[in-house]
C-alpha cells in the first residue's frame, strides 16, 4: 500500500548543453519529467512509498519515460495507449539576461484522455495522500474533468488531497486557470501555491501572508503553503501562520525544485510531523535538488536530514 | 533562378548512439531530415542550384531546421506559422536481426497544412524543375490537395516534375496510397519508383524492367526509374531500358540513400546528360551517402565524379 | 509473488570506448551487470514477474546498481551493508587478434559475506524457479555455503532450481570449480552447461550431444541445457535430444548473452512451453542481446516473439 | 542586394573544454570564427541582409567555414584559393588568475594574398555600408594595400564605410598598428574604437569621452563609437556625445562579443536609429551574445527588441 | 639525479560530470591522483627534476597511473606487482549545501604491502628533498613502517624531508592519526600543517601563528608551514613567522590544491629561495591548480612566475 | 644509454567522429602522431629504450606533442623554437568508396628548419640504432640535408642505419622523391619499402620478391624489408629471402600501421633476433595496432609474444 499516489504527465525533456542554443545544436540531453511524478520521485528518496499513475503510448518514448520513474524508486502504474503522443518538452538553459526558456510539445499526448475507469484509481483510496497539479486540468478537457474525479474519489475515501497550482502561461490564460482552480480549490486539503501566482492568477493581493490567510479563510479547513522562491515559504494551518526561510544553495539546474519541496513537505507530512518541520524538509530537499541536474531530486533521506539539521555545507568531504 | 525546387516536410532526427535503444537512451543526436530538402542537398552539393520550399513553426524548432538546410547551400523559403507542430522523428539504429526503427511524431505539423497561396510558388514556375515525394500527399489531405496543385503549377510552366514514390507504411495503407499516387503520375515526367513499393504498393507484378514498361507505358511520356536497392536500377525512357548497377559501399547510414540517389539523377539530368549517365550520377551520389552520417550527402561534385569514373576506392589518401 | 528469483553478485562495469586501451583511456562507460541479475533482467523484459537477491554496500556505488536493476523491471531485495566492497570489473572491448579483456576488480565485495538469514529467503520459497549461477560460488567460501543453502531451500519448498555453470577462469582453478559443481548438481532441476566448460572444467569428452546425455544421466531428473555458441544450444530432458540453432546477429556487445539466452529460456519454461520453444526464445533473446550495448537485454516480448517466428531481419522499418 | 557587406578573415577555432590546458587536451570543440563574418552574422540575425566576403582554400576546412557561415542567413562569396592555408586559432578558456588565451596559427592563410581584382567588389558597391576591421591589415602587405582600396571603393560609391580597430597584439606592435590604423581613418564614416586600444595604440589620454571627441574632432565627419567593456559604450557624432551604460550578463563565451555590438548599432543604423538607439542594440547584441558558446551571436531579433525594451531578466519562460 | 623524490600511493579517480551524481552517473572521467605524486608533478612543472616511486600492480590499471605520472614529467620507478589492487577514488562534485563527495576504495590496494627493499630507496638517498604525505601511513601497518624507514634513510643521507599532514577522516581516527604522527614528526625538516588539522588531529589550540610556533617549538629545527585554505599560509621557520595571503583564483576543480601548494614551494626551496618566496610560489601554484580540472597542476613555470610578480589576472590575451 | 634514436616531425592529428565528414564536423579528437615518434614508441611498449629527437614551437601545442610521446615512456629530447609552427594534420576517416583522407596543415612547422648542430646528436652516437623516415627530407631543404647529415654521424659511429621509405604524394613528386631517396640508400643499413612505393616512386618492376632483390644488390650490404600490405612482408638478406604473411586483424585505425611494423623489428634486431623473427615481430605489433584507435601501438611485449606463438584470438578473457 503506498503512502502517496500522484498523477500527471511525465514529459520525455529534450536540452542542449548550458550555453548552446536550440537551433545551432547538434545533440541533446534526453532525460524525462512531470511534475507529479517529479513529487512521487523526491518523497520515495526520502523513503516514502510512492506510486505514479499516467497514461502513455505504448512505444519506446512511452517506455523510456516508465523505466526512468521506476529507476528512482516510485511504482509506476501505467495505461498503455495505442492513440496519443508522448509529450515532450525542449529545455534551453540560459544566462541572464536571456532566460531559460522552455519550448513545449506536448499537445495530443496519450494522457490528454484519461478517464477515471481506464487509471488505477484503486491505488488512490488506498493510499494516505494524493497528489495532483495545476498543470494537468490545464491539458485538456477530458484531465480537467478527471481531475476533479480523482479528488472527489480521495476525499470519499479519507485520503488526503494536496494540490500544487503550478501556473503555465504557455498552457492556458489565468482567466481559464483562475475559474478551474477556484472549483477545484475545494476538494483540496493541502494547496501549495507559488506567491507569483497568487497574485497573476489568483488576483490576491497583499503580503505573501496576507495572501495564504484569504486562502485559508477561503478554503477552510485547507492548510495553505505558500512558496516563495527566494524568499522560502509559509503555510498557514489551524495554528497560525508559519515561516520557512530558504536554504542557500548553488543552481546546477532550477527545473523541478518546486516539485522537490512538495515532496519533501509531504514526506514529513505523512510521517505526523508538524507544519513546521514540513516546510522545513520541502525547503532542504528543494535546496539540495538545484545542485543536481535533471528535474528529479537526487539524494538520500540521511543527506536531506543533515541538511535540515546543520545547514549549507561547502567543502570536500574525505 | 534555381535550377531546381523541392517542396515537402522536413523534421528534426533524434537518434541515440549505435547500439543503444530508444528507451535506455539518455543523450540524442540531433538533426534534420526530410526527403525533399535531402534531395535539394544532393543536387546543390553537386553544383545545383536549389531552392526548398516549406511550412515550419516560428519557434527555434523551426529556425533550426531551416539553419541545417541553408548550411548545405540550399536556399529555403520558407513559410513561417504560429499554428502547427515541428515534425520530429526518432531513429534508433539496428543490426540484424535488429531492424532501423524510425518512430514518426509527425502529427499536425505545420506544414499538413500547407496551401499553394501561402507558399512561393513562383519558385516553381521558374525553376527547371520542381521535386516531391509520395510522402507528402501522405501527411494530410490539405498536402494531398496542395501536392496536386502545385504539380499542376509547375506542368503550366513548362517546368519538369519529378516524383520520389516513397510508399511509407507508418503513415497510410498501401490503398490509399495507391489511390493517391495514381492520380497524381499523370502530371508527372520523371518517376521513381522503389521496386518493393511497385510490388506492394501499386501491385504490380513481374520483373524490374517488366515494372518499369508497364509504369512508362501507363504514364508516357514519363521518364520511369526503378530502384532496386542492392541490386542497382534501371530507368525506362523513350529510347528504351537502361540498366544500372549499384555502386558498392560500406554502410555507415543508410537513411537517405534514396533521396541523395535522386538527387545525383536530377542534377545530370539538369544538365542535360543521358539516362545513364544520371542514373550513373545517382547510384554514385547515393553510394558516397550510405558513408557519412544523418540523412544528407555532404562531399563535393568533384569526389562523385572521380568516384563514376574509377568506382570504388579503399585505403588512405595521403 | 515473483515467478523467478535470482540471487548474486551485480558489479559495476567500466569500460572505454572501443577501440581505446584502459591504459590510454581518459573516460569511462558506466553500468551495472551480473550474471544473475542479467538473467532477471532478460526475463521481466520478457514478461516474467522477476526478483533479484542480493548484498550491497550502503552507498552511492550500492544504490547505482540497485537503480539500474530496478530500472529494468525487476524487483531488488538488497541486504545493505556497511562492510565490504562493491564489485567492479573494467571491461576492454577487443577486435581479433585482440581478445575482449576482463578485469575483475571484485575481491571482498559485500556480497561475499551474505548468509541465508541475511536474504529474503521467504522470496525464494514462493517462487516458481529460483535461479544462480557457477560464479556465485566461486567468490568465496561463504558463499558456496549460501549456495548450496539457498539450493536447498529452493528444493524444499517445491520451487524449481536452475542453474548456469558459467566458469570464470580467473576466480578459481577447474579443479576447485568441478569439485563445488558435481556436489551442487544434485541440488538441481535445470542445468546450463556451456559446451567448453563441460570439457575444460567437467572433463566430459565427446559431442555436445553425448555431454548433454551424461549430465543428463548423472543427475537425472535434471533437464540439461548445453549451449554451444555460435552452434547454437541443445537440451536433453526425459523426451530427449532437442536441438536449436543459433539465430545469426551482428554482435555489438557479446557480453551477458548467456545470460540473456537463459532469461528467455525460463520465460517459456514458466508458461508453461515445451522445451523446444524453451531453447528457441533462448536463442533469438540472446540474439537480440548481441545487438545492444551493456550486459542487459532491452527489448519487448514482442519483438523476440516476431523473432522466433520469422527469423532474421535487415532494413528499416518505416 | 545586401545591405550590409563585410570583409576580412575567418578562421576554424579549436577550443578544449573549459578548465582542460590545451596540452592535456584530448578532444576540441571545432567552429568558425572571425570578426568581419561574426559582425555580419550578428546583423543578420537581426534582419540585415549582409553578404561576407574572403578567400580561402578550396579544401574541406574553406568549406567548413563557409557552411558555418552560411548557416547563419549570411551569403557568403568566397574566392576559392589553391594556395594558402586555412587560418585556425586555438582558443584556451581561463578562469581567474588564468587569462583566456588564443594561439593563432593563421600566417599564410589563403586570404593574406587576396587582392580587390579577385574579390567580389561589386556586392561593396551596391551595398549600404561596408565593414572590415583592423585585423585585417595586420595579416599582410597585400591585405593593408587591399584594405584601403577597398575603403575607397567604397567611398566612390556612397557607400558608408565602418571600421572596428580591433588591435591584436600578438600580430602586429602598436607602432605598426597605429600608423596603418591613420592612414584609413580618413577613409571611415563610423569608426568604432575600445578604449584601450585608443590609450595603448593610437596613445590618445584622457577620459573617454575625451578620447571619442579627440578622434571625432581628426577625422570628422565621421562618427566615433568608443566601446568601454564593463563600462559600456559612447558615441561622439554631430550631435554631440551619446553615453550607453552596459547592459549586464552573465558570461558564457566573452569572445565575438564586439563583434556582436558592431553587427547590432549596424542593424540600428541601415534602419535609420539615432546614434542612441543604435548604441543600445549594440550593447543589448552584445550582452545576449556573452551567454551563448562560440564567436557567433544566436538569437532573434525580437530577442534583442525585448531586452533594449525592458532590461536583464532571469528565471524561467514556461 | 633527481632533486626531488616522493613516495606514496596514486589512485584511479573516477567522476562523474559535474552536477550528476554517481548513482545516476552512466559516465565516468577517469585520471590518476595521489597527493605524493601530484606534489611531484606539480615540481615537476616549475622545473624540478622529480621522481615518484610507489608499488603497483602489473595490470592495465598500474599501467594507467604510470603512464600519467609519467605524461607530466616525472620519472616513475613502480615497484610491479603481481598482488593487491590499484586503488580508485570516486569523485562527486557537489555545490553548497552539497559538499564534495570523496569515496574511497582503496583498500588492499599493491601499495599497502610496500616494504623499503622493494623500493628504490637509492633514488632517495641521491635526492635533495623527499617528500611524503600523512595519507601513507594512514593506509596499513607496513607503510607506517614504511614511512618511517624511508624518512630515517633520507635523514640518515642529508636528503631534506618533508611531510604534509594531510589528515584524511575516512581512512583513520583522529586518535591514531595523531599518534602516528606525533612518532614522525621528529623525522621531519619542513611540515605542512592544514589549521584545520592542527585543531581537531593534533588538538592545538590558538590561532594559526600560535599553531605554528608551537609545532616549531616542540619539532625544532624543523620549518613549520600551516596552510589556512581561503586564509592563505603562514610559516615559522629560525627567522620567525612569515605569512602569505592567498591568491584569489575561481575554483574549476579543487582536488589537488594543496599538493599544488607543496610542489610550488619545494622547488622555490630547492632553488634556495627564500621562506618568503617559497610560500609565494606555493600559494601562485595553488592558485593557478585550482582552475584546472583533475588533481594535476598543468602550466609552465613562466605562468607562475608571472602571476607571483603581477597578482591576478582576467580578460583575454590575443 | 638509449637503444634506438628516431628522428622527425610529430604533428597533431584532428579528427571527427567516423562517419562524419571534416565539412560538418563540430568537435574533433585531438592527439599526436609522425612516423618517427611512432616508431619509438611501438619499440618501447615492446621494451625497447627509446629516445626521440625534433624541434618543435615553445607552446601549448609544442608541449602537448611532448607529452603525448613521453606518456609511452619514449624519452623526448626537443629543441625548443621560437619560430615555426606546430605542424598538424587533418584525419577524416572514410569507408569504401571514400578513402581515408589525409589534410597536411604543415607547412613551416618548427622542424623544418631543424640543423644538425641544434639537436642532440650525441644520443645518436650512442643509440644501437638510428631510424627516420623519408617523409623527413621531403619536408625541407634544410631537413633533406639534416637527414643526410644525421645518417653520415651515426654511420661514422657504427650506429645502425634504419630508414622507412614512406612516400607521401602530397609532400612531393614522385621524381624528386625518387632522386633524394637514391642519395640516401648508401647510407642505410637496413631499409624499409613499402611494394607500391618501390614501383611507382623508384619505378623497379616484378614481384616483391625481385623487387627486393634488385634493391639489396644495388645497396649491399643493407638488409631490404619489403611491406606489402594485407600481403605481408618480404626480407633480403645476406641469408636470402624471407617471407612473413600478413596477420589477420580487425581495422579500428589503420594510420601508423607500418610504423608499429618498424618498432616491432627493430625491437627484435635490437634483441639480435634473426630476420624471420623481427618480421615476425613486426608484423604481430602491425597487427595490433590495427585494432587500437591512433596512431600509436598500444600494448605489451607480452601480449605480442603471445600473438607471435598462438596467432589470432577472438573472443572474451575472464
Amino acid at each position: 500500500m503506498a503512502s502517496l499516489v500522484t498523477f500527471g504527465e511525465t514529459m520525455l525533456r529534450l536540452s542542449p548543453p548550458n550555453g548552446t542554443r536550440l537551433e545551432t545544436a547538434t545533440e541533446l540531453d534526453f532525460r524525462s519529467a512531470g511534475a507529479e511524478s517529479n513529487v512521487a520521485i523526491a518523497a520515495s528518496a526520502l523513503g516514502t512509498s510512492a506510486v505514479w499513475l499516467s497514461k502513455l503510448p505504448d512505444s519506446p518514448l512511452g517506455r523510456k519515460v516508465t523505466r526512468d520513474v521506476r529507476s528512482h524508486g516510485v511504482d509506476p502504474h501505467v495505461t498503455w495507449s495505442d492513440d496519443g503522443r508522448q509529450g515532450t518538452y525542449y529545455l534551453e538553459f540560459g544566462a541572464p539576461p536571456r532566460q531559460i526558456d522552455v519550448i513545449y510539445d506536448r499537445a495530443d499526448a496519450a494522457v490528454t484522455t484519461a478517464t477515471p475507469d481506464e487509471l488505477a484509481v484503486e491505488r488512490i483510496r488506498d493510499a494516505e495522500v494524493f497528489f495532483t497539479s495545476g498543470i494537468t486540468p490545464a491539458l485538456s478537457e477530458t484531465l480537467c474533468t478527471t481531475t476533479r474525479a480523482l479528488l472527489e474519489e480521495a476525499r470519499a475515501t479519507e485520503t488526503t488531497t494536496a494540490f500544487d497550482l503550478n501556473y503555465r502561461s504557455k498552457l492556458w490564460t489565468a482567466e481559464s486557470a483562475r475559474e478551474t482552480y477556484e472549483e477545484l480549490f475545494d476538494l483540496v486539503d493541502l494547496l501549495f501555491v507559488p506567491e507569483r501566482d497568487a497574485r497573476e492568477v489568483l488576483n490576491i493581493e497583499g503580503s505573501a501572508e496576507m495572501i495564504g490567510k484569504q486562502l485559508r479563510d477561503r478554503h477552510e479547513p485547507a492548510t495553505v503553503v505558500v512558496t516563495r522562491g527566494e524568499n522560502g515559504a509559509l503555510a498557514v494551518d489551524k495554528t497560525g501562520v508559519v515561516e520557512q526561510p530558504v536554504y542557500e544553495a548553488e543552481t546546477v539546474d532550477p527545473i523541478g525544485t518546486g516539485d522537490a519541496f512538495v515532496g519533501g513537505y509531504l514526506t514529513r507530512h505523512l510521517e505526523g510531523g508538524s507544519t513546521a518541520s514540513a516546510l522545513a524538509y520541502g525547503a532542504a530537499t528543494a535546496a539540495l535538488k538545484r545542485t543536481v541536474e535533471g528535474d528529479h531530486f537526487v539524494g538520500t533521506r540521511s543527506e536531506v536530514d543533515a541538511f535540515v539539521d546543520d545547514g549549507t555545507k561547502d567543502g570536500i568531504s574525505r
